[in-house]
């Protein structure tokens, strides 16, 4: 937590919140922070500053905002297309997308996506939220990416997809006899990244219809939470 | 498991292989393989091919050889430098050295390295030996990094580490007002990243007298795991 985020419902006065909870345990546990301690603040899709701890009790802990006048970094200009990662993964790779600076996410279906990872708890808003935090508080950013759904492949990428990539750089990363993926481009991009054992052919044709065009990494095959953080620091 | 990679201890004969425990249990749970499926194998420390399940039972998986022609990708030209991370982030920074390609790695002390994570079991050569064979397994590698244990940060940078990055671009990964990590670099890299919080002035100091200069990655500040893939796969 290299930035305390803060929402609307932790402020009890103007400038003055209080925290309960994960945060507290962490001002505790990892910051071993005492009243006095300044603090890095941001406020959730505001400004960030800093902040000075009042009281850090047991059961709460108090904080005054003193600055609040930075912007967020800026975000990358992506949209990041991923098939369902399988649940183990999928909470740090949504922590590793907030941390990189992407705006927009598309959780997308694939053959290779178990039926079963539809069903996860992880994929509640409300989980899907509380990793991004996860992430925003380690990249110090304060913007949420937002994350959209399509649990059907076919009509996604044939209706939707083609409107979402124009007038972007429109790639699928994809291990074989494929380009290299290009270094510091200077354009919008639309990526898709495909799950364990990699996009099927037919989706990979129907990627390349919607205007996408593969690219490749190397011979190695890397882990999907491996692949986003590679992808996006040779594309930025 | 993109490469089921066989030791010399799992030879019972030439071109014969006995699996048990991890793997055997990874061809039923994942892959729900078959006799008579043909898998993807290596030897460690030596050629990839193909072989053939001719059993799987609940005990032990035999393997037939068929071929094993094919070299492992190439290494990175590097050496890379970490301050030794947090016991759990440690296990998967093994897993992404290793299937990235990374030939040496160097674990180094640092002044924001708690004491107590040079206890951890996860630190004995038999510990790191598995995670590193479970990062060759994803990527389709057969050779092990070659791992070293610094535990005196002042000696080594001072008295080994010029020695160590002579003849290479020698860079220290490090958030601040630093030129920005150099892309797609066309020579051997001794590469120095820090600890959750960074390096402190003193061995920013240090490892710019042995011959390493400070380079960042923006604003953004990125787990361990997550800054060793963004600066590899910026830099090759």
């Amino acid at each position: 937590m290299n930035l305390l985020l803060l929402e609307d419902g932790d402020f009890v006065a103007e400038g003055r919140a209080l925290l309960r909870g994960r945060r507290l345990k962490h001002l505790h546990e990892v910051h071993r922070a005492e009243a006095g301690d300044n603090l890095r603040v941001g406020r959730l899709a505001g400004l960030m500053g800093e902040g000075r701890l009042l009281r850090l009790d047991a059961d709460e802990a108090e904080i005054e905002i003193l600055t609040l006048d930075q912007p967020p970094p800026a975000k990358l200009p992506l949209t990041l297309l991923l098939a369902l990662p399988r649940p183990k993964m999928f909470k740090r790779v949504l922590q590793t997308v907030a941390s990189m600076g992407v705006p927009r996410l598309v959780l997308l279906n694939s053959y290779r996506v178990e039926k079963s990872f539809w069903q996860t708890p992880f994929l509640q808003p409300e989980a899907i939220r509380e990793q991004l935090i996860l992430g925003l508080e380690q990249a110090r950013d304060t913007v949420l990416p937002e994350v959209t759904i399509e649990k059907r492949f076919k009509p996604f990428v044939e209706d939707r997809l083609p409107a979402l990539a124009a007038g972007s750089l429109g790639l699928v990363g994809h291990p074989g006899a494929w380009p290299a993926c290009p270094r510091a481009v200077d354009a919008p991009v639309t990526l898709a990244i495909g799950p364990e054992g990699g996009w099927i052919p037919y989706e990979v044709d129907k990627l390349q219809e919607a205007g996408l065009a593969p690219v490749q990494l190397g011979e190695r095959i890397l882990r999907v939470e491996t692949a986003v953080t590679a992808l996006l620091a040779r594309l930025f």
